[in-house]
């Protein structure tokens, strides 16, 4: 056990702390313009006033109309609301029920693929990945059929950060007439979220990946795209989402995208900087590690690696006792100890999937951490390596 | 126009400001123990803590076991969870089909159980209700078939403030062995929640019906009821409900639970007895009015009316003029001119149904407020009755 410090949290991927700006700007909407958005009177308007200015702050960051944008209750529901909404509405309007996707998707679109396969008689394609992690949009291209409704490629991935090429495959989309989905939630607040130049039809961004709070979602979808409402209720969110605002969520989510969006390029350059020193001392003075995901396309915050014959959760445990919190597999599937699907799919074999080990930079990230998690990691995993057989787990 | 004077918010059943001890409650997970519930590391473990607390505090206020305890994203996520969890539960397993309810149901169990019957080919009996929307238990056991799956009855109207004989119909569905449902979305804080006493397998609540924050909901699900998740995703809530926890709203929603049930009965009796000086001095001074609802079984805070020959919206509106804010149908169809569709089950005829108000009291609700309605309103409709036929609008 070495010397007490501060702890260092390199898991901004799980989730972020709320900037105190965005609590700030919230504060009004909790006890003062706390009026449901529904309501015509005084109190109501107050609430709707906050509600669509939101709306717009949204748009202008994703480049789009204001009425495009929907609130829901956090990635997951907009990843389903958007898989769920083309699958039904197209089942509804008689056209094709295919879907095509990829193994590495977040459980939000992966598990709602598979039981719209499996409990609802949809098909489903998942398009194979590269070593690193990356679509092919010949692949994709390849997949579709007359009958395919939807495509749903994630932006960049949970646990190893790369970056797919949603251009190339979103303008395939729109030249046979397909919706195009994207699970934005990683690469909100760290990448380029203009719709158009991505042509993307649908968009899922989730607040708490970027510094707002939690329990809050948006979906962006296109005009025209056909959508099917998952929840029902009443007519909120022009019909597609609905359920009383909540309005404080919405504030601090348009606040926290907002804000990352001006300060987007500075804050990238120096959590890739001080991530790439992270990767490259890792790389030299851990044994048998490998960088997983792709080299340069990937998220600028991410450092994710597959550390063979060591189980990813014993690393985790043993940074925990040494106050540096870290990710193994994706923050959803922590708890089993399972190689991670992500980088099966990527073709590693079991005794490297097995250790697969995230860490995530962000606001809370500086530089004396990464000098820090440098000293610790390799002599954890070298314990780690005399101790603890892969098999034995914890 | 009357002299300024401090607005009047009678919309209690629309929603509530935040109580100040649930915001300082929800302090400590924006940015301290601000972890993601999934995470085994210890910024993750603060969270869990907290959400685990907070489980614990809404099955003590329920009477159940918090295993049973599932945290949504509000009313409408509860009560579509529940419909379509328990309808797809018995599709995957080759069991009946038939759901009972009512047609006086919020949107959020009504519009789900006509998407199940229009689009999905479930089987839906929508059993009447009396002149006072009271759900007769007979009928509900004449309406059960040997496919009924569900039955869903709300414990108190939104818009007329009825409370239903739950236990009555409970003991019934669980004498048959089907699952029964209550949205007690409008009850939560004010009545009894119970859920052995009422007889209930699942039940619906929403934080910001009782001083909570918006977005976050509770579904109680009784052990060994069979629910397919209506939204998919990762492992959260036992498999019931996947998505980042709000841990915030978690805490927030038992502070405030647990608020509303130690002041449960002073408060009832508080604005009940506001509420019966209302309702006797509406009836007294306004020519032509009728208290809808239940005379006696009626929410405690609820005081809603049939004015012949006025529109509800636009006495709505002129008494947001005046700075009194009260809804007409409920808030969820605010905007629409149409006749309440609940008064219009109620068997009330046209020139009466268009005049449904709504007065809800609580917290804010003062006795000068009352005083002030007595003035103000009798005068509204007099004028309103002067000058807009009904069949105009606004």
């Amino acid at each position: 056990m070495s010397e007490r410090r501060r702890s260092i949290y390199l898991d901004h991927a799980a989730t972020t702390p709320v900037d105190p700006r965005v609590i700030e700007a919230m504060q009004p909407y909790w006890a003062g313009a706390f009026g449901n958005t529904s309501s015509i009177h005084g109190v109501g308007r107050a609430a709707l006033k906050g509600l669509e200015q939101a709306r717009q702050t949204v748009a202008d960051v994703l480049g789009c109309h204001p009425m495009e944008i929907v609130f829901t209750g956090g990635g997951t529901e907009s990843d389903n609301l958007a898989l769920r909404g083309v699958a039904w509405a197209a089942r509804r309007n008689g056209r094709g029920e295919h879907i095509v996707t990829t193994p590495i998707e977040h459980h939000a679109v992966g598990v709602t693929a598979e039981q719209l396969r499996d409990l609802h008689e949809f098909d489903v394609t998942f398009v194979d990945v590269d070593e690193h992690g990356r679509v092919d949009p010949d692949a994709v291209g390849r997949a579709i059929r007359r009958e395919t409704c939807l495509i749903s490629v994630m932006y960049a991935n949970n646990e190893v950060g790369t970056i797919q090429p949603l251009r190339d495959i979103g303008a395939l989309a729109r030249s046979q007439g397909i919706a195009f989905h994207t699970d934005a939630v990683q690469a909100g607040g760290a990448l380029d979220l203009n719709v158009d130049r991505l042509n993307i039809d649908l968009l899922a961004l989730s607040a708490h990946k970027f510094y707002g709070p939690k329990g809050i979602g948006v979906l962006y979808v296109r005009r025209g795209t056909e959508l099917e409402p998952a929840l029902t209720g009443g007519g909120h969110e022009r019909g597609r989402r609905p359920g009383t605002v909540n309005v404080a969520g919405v504030v601090g989510l348009a606040t926290a995208l907002k804000l990352a969006q001006d300060n987007r390029e500075s804050e990238n350059a120096r959590v890739a900087a001080l991530r790439d020193r992270l990767i490259a001392g890792v790389l030299e003075r851990v044994p048998d590690a490998q960088l997983t995901g792709h080299p340069a396309e990937r998220l600028p915050n991410s450092a994710s690696f597959a550390i063979k014959g060591v189980e990813g959760e014993s690393i985790l445990l043993a940074l925990d006792l040494e106050g540096i919190f870290v990710s193994t597999g994706s923050a959803c599937t922590t708890g089993e100890a399972e190689p991670s699907f992500v980088l099966t799919a990527m073709g590693f074999p079991h005794e490297w999937a097995v250790g697969s080990l995230r860490m995530t930079l962000g606001h809370l990230t500086q530089s004396e951490d990464i000098d820090t998690v440098l000293e610790v990691l390799p002599r954890v995993v070298e314990r780690l390596r005399e101790h603890t057989p892969v098999t034995m787990g914890n």
